[in-house]
């Protein structure tokens, strides 16, 4: 069950036939909750990501104990087209910097109790310039899956996908063009922090990008225009519907590769919630495409999967209160 | 210094000389947050939070170690009119819930190392009926302000104040109409879930109450319209600015605590910040009166400090990332 696929073919037929929460595990987390000593809905947003939580793990009464973190760094082509405030040796450096223990990622992970794994992918060999070619051929891309699809424990009982990668808003961008149709602009933001005129750039290099890759579907879309994070990111969130992990979805970019597996099939992310929205300006646009209302909106923009891990919290708190709380019966307190 | 006062004019004398950050450690933190393994700004609210959190500990690295939750519970004379969906009860049955670790906060307290207590404030006396007495003399309220002053753990690094007190949120929107005006509609929601007839009930008999009332300082208001429970938040809140504790404010109730405070003295809650808007349907308006912009926005109304031990989390990661990350320099990282 759990072996990556070895084809895109593999993938979308993966796409296909998708895991589903447990109805009764649903059903008998309601009824628990509808029990719990507070008044009936009191705990708000904290009660449908428990129940959620609770169909996914197959339980009424889930732990959270074993939150992952994986990062997937991965060198763009069109970095050399000048879309980043940054060179591209920062993917790399980066990367070191993880491993270290020194980047936000590493002390957010920490704070949650998470465990946190860093996978660099090829970084000395960047996707092709999009504008040129197919940012990667359908066997890297097949590759990079499976390289985020091995990269998940499936042991892990809540899971975030994070990235790292110079150039990666501008094929996130690309992606959600190529998906979504608008214009180019409707998609491009400031990522670490391009100016105007690089603002400009990036709306024409993704347009000339779509304007030679539009058409295929979601994995299609991801090959020509994507990354190997982005495809690793995708290949995670993959493995761990066929796992039943719940997944938390960070900003823009994670949310591209989201989306690479929400157009292959609207199911594809009944087992995620999205953790944030990001100051990246397309980043509301795209949660509104795939449907997801964000659970923190804290004006986050760095990427690493902070976002979500950020949300872990929110997630530990639901589910505590839904599994430790006394019912009203319980507790010898009147209900209403 | 860390006496609590004996009269409400020693209160009043606090409320007019109060601590203020270090404005070296806010300088040091700023410098160090523009140094760390990020684009500018990246981290959002995060690295205001940081900075905040910096400035009252007096230290660029600080660290959150030893967070507390003080609950305060009230009875309320007005809850006899029929103002809330639970018998009063409830109150007390809830308190030997905290105490048994039954109940939300104590899950959400454990979920991110708080120390929990759990304080009855003469539930067998409630306070009088406003709409027919002051709610509490000023010796009541002066020394329910000092049960809040005195749970304080004076080594606590950050303060969470919540309550339970069924009744409370009539109160709460009585110190809001009183304060701030407007008509008893602006201020009333639906507490733990009354009807359209509750609500119209409880805007009729906050309308009374405040005619009764208008007119006083905050910790008059405070006294006539309040309950034991919101002043014991006001003097927590109090204690922890004496201290430097930063402090997570949680909803409505807890806000009109805050409310008295500010009212004496606009710079009262420098160092508070908003845990969450909640369901309740005046917290938006009162925050914004209050210039406060909430870290989470999940829809709970459970009270109990619930929705600002939740953002303990958020405080827990800003720190963490501002404390732990590496600089541009220490982790051989091009900035730019």
């Amino acid at each position: 069950m759990s072996t990556a696929p070895d084809t895109l073919a593999g993938f979308r037929a993966r796409l296909a036939d998708l895991t589903s929460p447990d109805p009764a595990a649903v059903e008998a987390a309601q009824a628990r909750n509808a029990q719990l000593t507070k008044p009936p809905a009191a705990l708000g947003r904290l009660e449908d990501l428990a129940i959620w939580y609770a169909g996914w793990r197959g339980t009424d009464r889930p732990r959270i104990d074993r939150p992952q973190v994986v990062i997937f760094a991965g060198n763009h082509g069109v970095a050399a087209r000048g879309v980043s405030a940054f060179p591209a040796e920062v993917t790399a450096q980066m990367v070191a910097n993880f491993q270290h223990g020194g980047a936000a990622i590493n002390q957010l992970s920490r704070s949650f109790g998470a465990t946190m794994t860093v996978h660099p992918l090829d970084l000395d060999r960047p996707t092709e310039d999009f504008t040129h070619a197919s940012a990667m051929s359908e066997d890297e891309c097949c590759a990079a899956l499976a390289a985020g699809w091995s990269a998940v424990d499936p042991q892990a009982d809540l899971l975030v996908t994070g990235e790292m990668g110079i150039g990666n808003t501008t094929a996130a961008a690309a992606i959600a063009h190529a998906l979504y149709g608008g214009v180019p602009m409707d998609w491009v933001g400031r990522g670490t922090g391009v100016d105007d005129a690089g603002l400009a750039l990036k709306a024409q290099v993704i347009g000339d990008g779509v304007a030679r890759h539009a058409g295929g579907d979601g994995l299609a879309t991801l090959a020509r225009l994507g990354g190997r994070e982005i495809a690793a990111m995708a290949g995670a969130i993959l493995r761990a519907r066929v796992e039943r992990i719940p997944v938390i979805l960070d900003g823009f970019i994670c949310c591209s590769a989201a989306a690479c597996l929400h157009a292959m099939n609207p199911a594809a992310l009944d087992h995620c919630v999205a953790g944030h929205v990001s100051a990246e300006a397309a980043h509301p646009a795209l949660l509104e495409r795939l449907g997801l209302d964000p659970l923190l909106s804290l004006g986050l923009r760095l990427g690493e999967g902070s976002g979500a891990a950020l949300a872990i919290a929110v997630l530990q708190g639901a589910v505590a209160c839904q599994s430790g709380m006394a019912t009203f019966a319980e507790a010898g307190v009147s209900d209403g």
